[in-house]
């Protein structure tokens, strides 16, 4: 059903990338996940001239900023294959939250920020953050922060308190959603998107926050930062002011086929270590662990949820094709609960069919099971999502269902 | 992206079959579903002038049968929309087993059976049953079957038992499956398919058994049979001896599509009757039930897996059509369970939301509470095809799992 | 761990009523639930004779009533034996709602009532209806009701419009919950109970409401009435004015430790004929159903959750003996939707396991897949417990929760 | 209901030990997890004479061994409360799986070696490990096994693989499963228990195997273990030759309930941490994060969830205390897999509750989620208990059902 959907240049593409993967990514994972990051980050960036020559460098991106002008679906697709590795989507430059910050500038950014760091990110020489969660508000409730940005002749001052801004470590410039425009009307119209370099004086690096086990380091880690007295050029706004919410609305879009196709890639690299183990491990002489019927229930169902999600996902892309953010909203809110939701499933299952040597480290399953918890947590959590998506259904049957 | 899977015939369509139902059918349901119904069945019957102007008559047929020469997809979509209604199959003249002994009929039937039965069939004057399942023998296998017919001169003799012949009350004929060639190597070419008509002595009626309450009567009903020395000419078996499994098989893929987009249908209605439901009621002046974020996050998930359900058969009535019935085995055994688990869902989270309403018979959401609990057993039931696609994915892994 | 719990007088009762059970009700279920229930309520009573004999009649009753003078742990164990079948608790006289309306006249009924009603309904001589739910308003906020009983002399006129009210159908007369103070402060404190003979003129019976497909007869159904202008005596006042909610929450405790027992005895009896389905019905010869992994599963998690129940409602029940309706809520709340969870799983996959048999009417599975639908529903929705027993222990964290 | 269960020395104890964990404990936990835990295991030891003097050391054991005479189920109360911490086990020296080590010696050992090493492990003077999983062979199938100890004059000579050699760092001694008798007609009776001390030449620790992230260290690590031609004296065998798996049979009883009350500690703590994130967070001003039906949902589930397995353990402790290990066979299969399920509910329930916070290890509900995915795994995997269970009980229904 995808062939509409898919230039012939994409199906070439495909099975080299998938080829690359097996035979020079998978076999370096292990060793890699258990690397100090900025390490691995180096030895990753040397496959650049191998992913340019494949014709795949940046997927994501318009021919303009040297990527390869694939359509939205066609992006999700790529995304798949590529998230059946932790380290896929860094080697081919297009990492969360760089992905996100690249295609903000491209749209948003002054000529100034494109020549200064658009430039620069689309090669991979340098990585970015995205600052937007505070510890102390609720991230479901978006309009309810407490970082200000204040206007101080040519500058902005900042001052406020930021968690989970991930691959701050390392990074040559912050995001930063502030408030600006306290006194707006609408509390969607308050807050702003403005670069702070991080070399700038009062941009205070607390840690990198240990998660789930780890406190992480370079890319793939987390930072808790205090912004005290930071002092940026107005210049550094990206947009208007009072835009911030909008722009941000804006990346969410793309961001979840992302971060939805990634987990397809996970659930079925998943898939296919559950089948290995199932036809390899044998319970006595000549019985396999796939004779359980238990185990054949796992793959039946992990088999269909991962079609299904892919299907939704696609379609999903499609719509934001056609449609646009705004018009595929509602697609867009259903994938990202229903897709996270059967990512947990099937590590779970993958991990089960391997006994004790699913939860050690001798295979990615337990990597995933830590690192994607959060899933059905970042960019909106499940029940966020499904009392937004019901909300917006309710609508159309006439009543608008207060937040409660 | 079903875009291009539909003609602009079947786009202006789908509409009008919708308000069609709307109009007359979904009115008329709670009455009809009290009365006997084989006096519902005279009354559905009525509508054929007004469904044939329409150009919806045997929308699974090609014209030459009368027919309006849909695609299989296409087929899928007319049957999701007839589904919402429990009536609207059989106006439309599609209804299950019919359907399926007429594509039968038409592929493999003699031109003797074309023009005894099948031109009758595809006018709605009269009806068939299909007898297939036996008390004594677990369905799951289909080798194994007590039912004989045993060639005496120009006749079979037949002789057994059957049940869950469903709308064998009213048949004009039942297709029997019977043990022709117990000797045969294979298990799978044992068995023949054979028209009995059902006033030939010996078929004896026992009862219609009572399914969840209620004996049914009619089309829709499941009786039991005793053949005792029925004998029928041997010109009344369908394709060669020993092909029985074969067109069974033949039969299943269709009618798998067909009972999954059927289902679809229904949860959409069940669907729109819980979001109704969640807007008109109140549970304090100003507050409908739709504020309860349980109520929501039903909405959502129901959302997400009806359309999950619609992608998955759409895609599977697409392999259908290019691969053909043995190509587009794996979908097929995966819509039947999945669609299936969806039903139960969205039923119970539709009675739920009701209230004391919901098991009540004053809204359909009852009716198939209790008459699609079956959706997860006939035709296979869940565990098998789960089973099934688990050892048809574990085979190429290259190890063929025994079963046990 | 019961043992503390139980008499040795219980000990010598179980067994006798479980061998009863067993050789002279469990034969009759399958004709006595296709027949006219009136016709059944005959047969069932020429038990009673049998029933006293044994000295189990009115098992929840103190002596005074003719009932055995049994803790309410002990009540909880019979409860559980008379659940194994759908007549079980009518048989010994201690069927819902009239076990719940015995207690309620016996605490707070006056000597006229106790002569006039409690001393028949003890003795299996007329039964009873209890009509509280209202068809326009949601049962999960009990404050908000549309009956009115207003004060004219010596009379109450009543008005309004109830339905659920089971077993109206040949009862003697009706418990009604009314509006008598619609202006008292607290909406806790505007209801009554007021006695109403079914004779009295504007008592109109309009329909046994359809339920899952039967209207129901006799003690199995659920009315639909309508009270036009009744009149009764302000003797027919239970308890004080103002005291009908206080009085129904005194009724729900124990009414849902029997209802919580009754399923637990539903499950047992599902749980056995799933295991006596998995040893006796093979796939292929010597291979019966139970060697399949899934069925497995199904047995142990149900044994699991079984088990797991009854602790938790016997727990509740010696909470109820020792702490009152008040100090057990927490474990009352708890129990009805756990119960009613389980019993919904434990019905599905006993079912599942009899194939096309687990929907027929040929064993009681599919009634109670019918009849207890309603356990999630009735006595308040699982959702409304949840809530309730949710708010009960964030108090404890000092928040109060408010209603939304 | 666990009253009678109780004694009065327990009910003073049980606080005492609250309050210390509460003091003392739980303020440490965030540091302790983050430090090498060789350095923790030495200052958790300082809290000794604390622990002594409470009367609260060695709880499992008898007297007779510095323990304090608790009844089975009074041990699995001080278990769950000890395990809300994962630091309480090691500080009151019942730790796995040195509890089970002791046990079998103060059972089992001979005087050399109660005098040489249970006498120091009483005092927390030494630990252990015990040796019994293999990499190659399937852990469901126990008497598949491929390490064997081959006698020599006075001499074992041990050779073979394993892993999940828990806590092998840093250990004084590993009991060691080893076939010693592979020509046993019975696969039960061909292994033995062997001691071995860790510096015995050709016990090679390979490495601590990495599990979730972590390759762990001393008590907190699984070690793998490669065996080359160890020779220990013919005295360091326990019990009898082949009598290997009756003994773990006889460790796994008491060891199970251990491991379940410990899960019952962990979901309480969870849902405390999740109750008090209820009423602290808020979505804005004065709406605390608990007015959300799904935390209400999670909460009530959590909560009911919890109360029954306490109940279900409690009840097979009491049955392991009357009827013996063989005896309590089926109640300690049901409750292995019922808690670790709930476990995991709750830990995910509580982490979604948290957002963001939940998968930092600012709390310790990340480190529960992966350390305890396991749970579902060692000693036995969910199905494996299922099917274990299951068989037990269609046994009773006269059908033995074959391993498939």
């Amino acid at each position: 059903m995808f062939d509409s959907l898919t230039s012939d240049k994409l199906k070439e593409l495909l099975p080299k990338i998938q080829t690359f993967l097996e035979d020079e990514v998978f076999p370096f994972e292990r060793e890699a996940l258990s690397m100090p990051f900025k390490e691995v980050e180096k030895i990753l960036r040397e496959f650049k001239p191998k992913i340019k020559e494949m014709g795949a460098w940046n997927p994501y991106l318009p021919k303009r900023w040297g990527g390869q002008d694939f359509t939205m679906p066609e992006v999700a697709r790529i995304g798949e294959v590529l998230g059946q590795s932790p380290l896929g989507h860094f080697i081919f430059n297009c990492q969360a939250p760089d992905a996100g910050n690249i295609e903000l500038l491209m749209h948003f950014g002054s000529d100034e920020m494109k020549e200064k760091y658009l430039s620069r990110m689309v090669e991979g020489e340098i990585r970015s953050c995205f600052s937007m969660t505070e510890p102390h508000f609720a991230g479901s409730n978006p309009v309810h922060m407490g970082l200000t940005a204040v206007r101080d002749g040519d500058e902005y001052v900042i001052n406020g308190h930021k968690w989970f801004t991930s691959s701050a470590d390392g990074a040559e410039f912050a995001i930063v959603m502030a408030i600006t425009n306290p006194e707006a009307e609408s509390p969607y119209a308050r807050a702003s998107q403005i670069i702070v370099p991080t070399n700038t004086p009062g941009f205070n690096f607390i840690r990198n926050v240990p998660v789930m086990g780890h406190a992480g380091e370079g890319w793939h880690s987390h930072a808790e930062i205090k912004y005290e007295n930071v002092r940026v050029p107005v210049s550094n706004l990206i947009g208007m002011e009072g835009s911030g919410f909008l722009l941000a609305q804006e990346r969410l879009g793309p961001g979840r086929i992302h971060h939805c196709m990634r987990w397809i890639g996970i659930a079925e690299r998943c898939f296919d270590l559950m089948c290995k183990r199932a036809v390899s491990r044998e319970l006595s002489p000549g019985k396999p662990l796939g004779m359980k019927q238990s185990v054949q229930n796992w793959i039946a169902e992990s088999r269909a949820e991962i079609n299904a999600c892919r299907l939704m996902v696609m379609n999903a892309a499609h719509a934001l094709q056609v449609k646009g953010n705004k018009g595929a909203r509602e697609e867009i809110s259903t994938i990202k609960f229903y897709t996270a939701e059967m990512l947990h499933r099937v590590i779970n299952r993958a991990i089960q069919t391997h006994g004790a040597l699913g939860v050690t480290d001798d295979t990615p399953l337990a990597f995933w099971y830590r690192e994607e918890r959060g899933a059905s947590i970042y960019d909106g959590t499940n029940e966020t999502h499904k009392a937004s998506l019901a909300k917006k259904i309710l609508k159309k049957y006439g009543v608008k269902v207060k937040n409660n």
